[in-house]
């Protein structure tokens, strides 16, 4: 196991961006005029789901794979994953030629099981729970000595997802705030190591369903509170915070907010409708908060993470 | 009644284009490496689905309603459409002020009718068939005195639709061929005239369902051969061409290739999965006949249009 407690500096963030650069898309920006319209707020959507491997994911994961010793390499990555981390280290492992190990839940979405199976990544299913995960995967490092890239503590991982926040600052002039959805942080923690130094004046939301609202509770805590196995139809958004990423959150995060089930599912919905993107469950909770919390975003230029894009078509939440 | 004799000239499009451009996207060209190596081909989607109201359509339809001089305007534009051109000339006249009328199948997709009434169209319901959307039409005209514009064999229309293959070019440098869908032949002809005007060795070709094969066997036959009411889940493709679309189809395009309702099917929800765009089962025709022939793209760069998103999401052609 490597050291999780060092904290990723925009120094990395920069090392990280021009290693990741030849693997990685420069995802576009999209606006929707109807979108404006309902919301009063003036919405950039930064679409991931147009990313490598179908999510942003795959930025973390790439830097995690291409830093490594030729030495170290050649044993291969490892991770658990609830889907787009497993993915894309698959693929970042794939265009570097080495083994992926995958520990994912036996619930996971089948097609996000058959991607990282047609990335080359080697599966081995465990429980959906925090605690089997874990159990699970302490097996497969053991057996394999393959490098452990946690999903979103990892530094490696933090540093390449801040590179999405730092394109976007780029293509977007004077956005006020900027809103990712959080389950472990990995998102939100790039987002405020890039913004925190190079446009601190953002306003940095985190999004978050009411029904594993465990960063939001967090939050108002002041501390970590972990649940083992929450249920949401926001299935990238199951894990919990852990040392690094609640690092980010505590010290730079404006407010966490949370929409139900339904709210997510109709967001999502209505962008597909009218955006024309495919995208995951877990995306459409930032646009869910936005329409529930009006006052918050009215009048301001707001810049939104859209994740990803790898959903199962045979399964999509308002046809259930 | 309009000249609808007179045939559009490549002045036409360069004035439409002017003419458009403040209502219209330049949409983006999206490319996907995993179709790349699955079909062979290097090939890069227009992505019109991404258009104001949500098709092509709407650059023919604002050709018209912007041309049309003040007195003209006050009466009212009004048309039959299978769907999208009812959205996009009801976005048209909404944009400058007057009203639209329009005659629509009372089996066309919810989504679309409840788009066309978001727009301020009024809508008059007809049976699905060619017969009778052209005899409720013929009433709903002389009631209002509104000026006809035809869904795609009007001169302003087909010069309007040409504006997508203009932008094309100056997007994509050496494309070897460009293939669209064909229903009535308003956005094959708008190729036509600007391919046949700027690139003349690029090649033309029009995708089909097999089960609205009617504009295969008129380029066959030689002559306009049209079905009254064709059953396919491609549902902007049913209608037949008319006098100024055969003269450009049967004058300039290559060929015309056909796709099975399972083909499409397949094509359409591939494409969902791997690019993570929403878009009609029409735009899914040309891939699907692209996959059929490899033989015939192989190793080519060939530009596919993507006309439109407007899919009713609670009737996806996967899950019935």
């Amino acid at each position: 196991m490597k050291d999780m407690s060092h904290l990723p500096t925009f120094d990395d963030v920069i090392a990280a961006h021009d290693r990741i650069r030849p693997y990685i898309h420069r995802t576009p920006v999209l606006t929707s005029t109807y979108l404006n319209e309902l919301t009063g707020a003036e919405l950039f959507f930064k679409c991931e789901n147009f990313q490598k491997a179908g999510a942003f994911k795959v930025r973390g994961a790439s830097n995690a794979v291409f830093g490594l010793s030729d030495a170290d390499a050649a044993k291969g990555v490892a991770t658990h994953s609830s889907g787009n981390h497993a993915l894309s280290l698959s693929y970042a492992a794939g265009r570097r030629g080495i083994p992926c190990h995958v520990v994912m839940p036996s619930t996971a979405p089948q097609a996000k099981k058959d991607a990282v199976k047609g990335y080359g990544g080697i599966i081995t299913e465990c429980e959906p729970s925090t605690t089997s995960r874990e159990a699970v995967f302490a097996e497969v490092h053991a057996a394999t000595g393959a490098d452990f890239v946690h999903p979103y503590n990892d530094p490696r991982v933090i540093a390449g997802q801040a590179t999405c926040s730092r394109e976007f600052m780029e293509q977007v002039e004077g956005l006020d705030s900027v809103i990712a959805p959080i389950g472990g942080g990995g998102m939100i923690s790039g987002c405020c190591l890039t913004l925190s130094n190079i446009a601190p004046d953002v306003d940095i939301f985190a999004a978050e369903p009411e029904q594993a609202d465990d960063a939001y509770r967090s939050f108002k805590a002041g501390h970590i509170i972990a649940d083992d196995a929450p249920v949401t139809i926001a299935d990238g958004l199951k894990v919990p915070l852990k040392e690094n990423t609640w690092h980010f959150v505590s010290n730079h995060v404006t407010d966490i907010l949370t929409a139900s089930e339904q709210e997510i599912i109709d967001a999502m919905k209505l962008t597909w409708a009218r955006m024309k993107i495919v995208m995951e469950p877990s995306c459409a909770v930032p646009l869910a908060t936005i329409l529930k919390n009006p006052d918050v975003f009215k009048g301001r230029r707001v810049g939104v993470i859209i994740t990803g894009g790898n959903v199962d078509l045979d399964k999509l939440p308002w046809m259930q």
